[in-house]
């Protein structure tokens, strides 16, 4: 029973004058997932931002953007052309989306080169790579337009692949439950005065939103033994406000693999032995942002039998 | 130009009673490789084996065996249904089918769950996976029947991806000769008394088989900057015969990362810093082979940019 938890992300930022994303019918929300043929599980709302919970990953609506994130084979570049098919090019300041790489390309419903084209027939655009292909790696599109980011507008994205450990033989059990899994990542401690939706899938999976201000959380994990993988992503300054965030995630969750992915902040994260850093770069973008990857792998420590198919 | 240099394998040995392949006709083998799309470009014989190298890598015959390999989006398997169709199950001693990560498996014409029933439609099998779906990885599939390899039926395989130096630009080099490739790889002095067959495609690309008694080597090299990939092939005991043999390779080609897989041997290989080992795989086969699998990484020095697509 595989489940591709890897992610496809776009960010949708609307021109100062047209910010008022918020007060569009929820009908239209509806509408923007079902064209990726998703839906909205549950929700949450406060004075700044809405967040949903989607049957495959998260949407984030603040009144001048969106962030929508997706797992699966959902092809994410439909409920692009929907929102700026919906708004009109005049409207849209900035544009990003974001593809990592699958455990499973094969079984994608589109390539990363498929969805550039569509995405260059709606908008001028440029694309990189960073990362191997043979290797984790990462694709950018970004609309082709000078853009001047806030200075608070920073993310940082976590890819944690092939946990282990306690966290994930309690994600992996049949008795887990959104409580349990709440405290054994430690998110009210962790985030105080954030407010939590979460959602368990069966028979295995877990999504999460938090919200507080203008301010998000979202982590999905897909637990399964071979193909096990935990996004965690946030706009925190976690240097500020969380210096220890991302040490916290990989004790807990002990994963063999990560990834860490940032636009305009380079936390503190130096993984020592035996995790060894593979990949390292960095790429300043024409649209304002400075995009960062590294890439961990543990090192093997014992000879280990293969998987039987 | 994306070519998809990694390979699909298959070796199958017929019963001491049938050991007469090399008396079946060229068009035998024609037919065979062309079931696959691949044609014979060049071959040579000596009294106890037959080498073709094809348009896509490299098919061996001996008298009780074939080895064919082959690399691009080609169905290895109709290649082998043709073979074992014309044989006559009751021939097969031993089959095993190998293949590969690939660098874009979503371009592939099937995937190894595809092969692999295909397989077990024509003979009872069982498979195994050696590396993580993220990260370089190995399928193995061979027919379940007893069987007790000879002492020197042994292979080594070294997969090099990323090459860089004066060696990969010669390669990438339109300058490039047979000869001067044959130099850079010092194949005379690493191979003594061996014949060689080699072949240069345009505008990049080397394949080159090399034969002596019944022992072979064949070296296939895609050297595109992004993609580039070098494999090496031998039934030759490295420890016994030529034990600097991988360390000069990886020397003269400078991957940045490379898998070693063995079939009944371990040969003495221990990559220093920068390179880490990241899986290490040991499955002992009911078919009579103990199949092994290392993975190479270079440990990231600096930060690079992106690549643009």
């Amino acid at each position: 029973m595989f489940f591709e938890g890897s992610e496809k992300k776009v960010e949708v930022i609307v021109g100062p004058e047209h910010a008022n994303l918020r007060q569009l019918p929820r009908s239209f929300w509806e509408t923007l997932v079902s064209r990726c043929h998703a839906t909205i599980l549950s929700e949450i709302h406060n004075e700044q931002m809405d967040a949903y919970l989607l049957s495959e990953s998260s949407l984030f609506v603040w009144n001048d953007r969106i962030l929508m994130i997706t797992c699966g084979v959902i092809t994410l570049v439909d409920s692009v052309a929907y929102f700026i098919e919906q708004m009109g090019i005049e409207k849209v300041a900035m544009v990003s989306f974001q593809r990592k790489n699958e455990y499973q390309s094969h079984l994608q419903k589109s390539c990363f080169e498929e969805d550039m084209a569509r995405l260059n027939a709606l908008l001028p655009g440029k694309a990189f790579r960073l990362g191997h292909l043979d290797a984790h790696h990462n694709y950018l599109w970004h609309m082709d337009a000078p853009y001047q980011p806030l200075a608070d507008d920073i993310t940082t994205e976590l890819l944690m692949y092939h946990i282990s450990g306690d966290a994930a033989r309690y994600l992996r059990s049949d008795s887990q439950t959104v409580e349990g899994i709440a405290e054994l990542l430690q998110l009210h401690q962790l985030f105080p005065g954030f407010e939590f939706d979460q959602f368990l899938f069966e028979p295995y999976g877990y999504s999460m939103n938090g919200i507080k201000g203008d301010q998000y959380i979202t982590m999905h994990i897909t637990p399964q033994e071979e193909t096990s993988y935990v996004s965690f992503e946030t706009d925190i300054d976690i240097a500020r406000e969380c210096p220890q965030l991302l040490e916290h995630m990989v004790q807990i969750l002990q994963p063999s693999s990560y990834d860490l992915i940032t636009f305009n902040t380079e936390p503190q994260f130096e993984p020592a032995e035996p995790m060894c850093c593979v990949a390292n770069q960095r790429q300043p973008l024409d649209c304002g942002y400075v995009l960062g990857f590294r890439h961990w792998l543990k090192r093997a420590e014992a000879v280990e039998p293969a998987v039987a198919m």
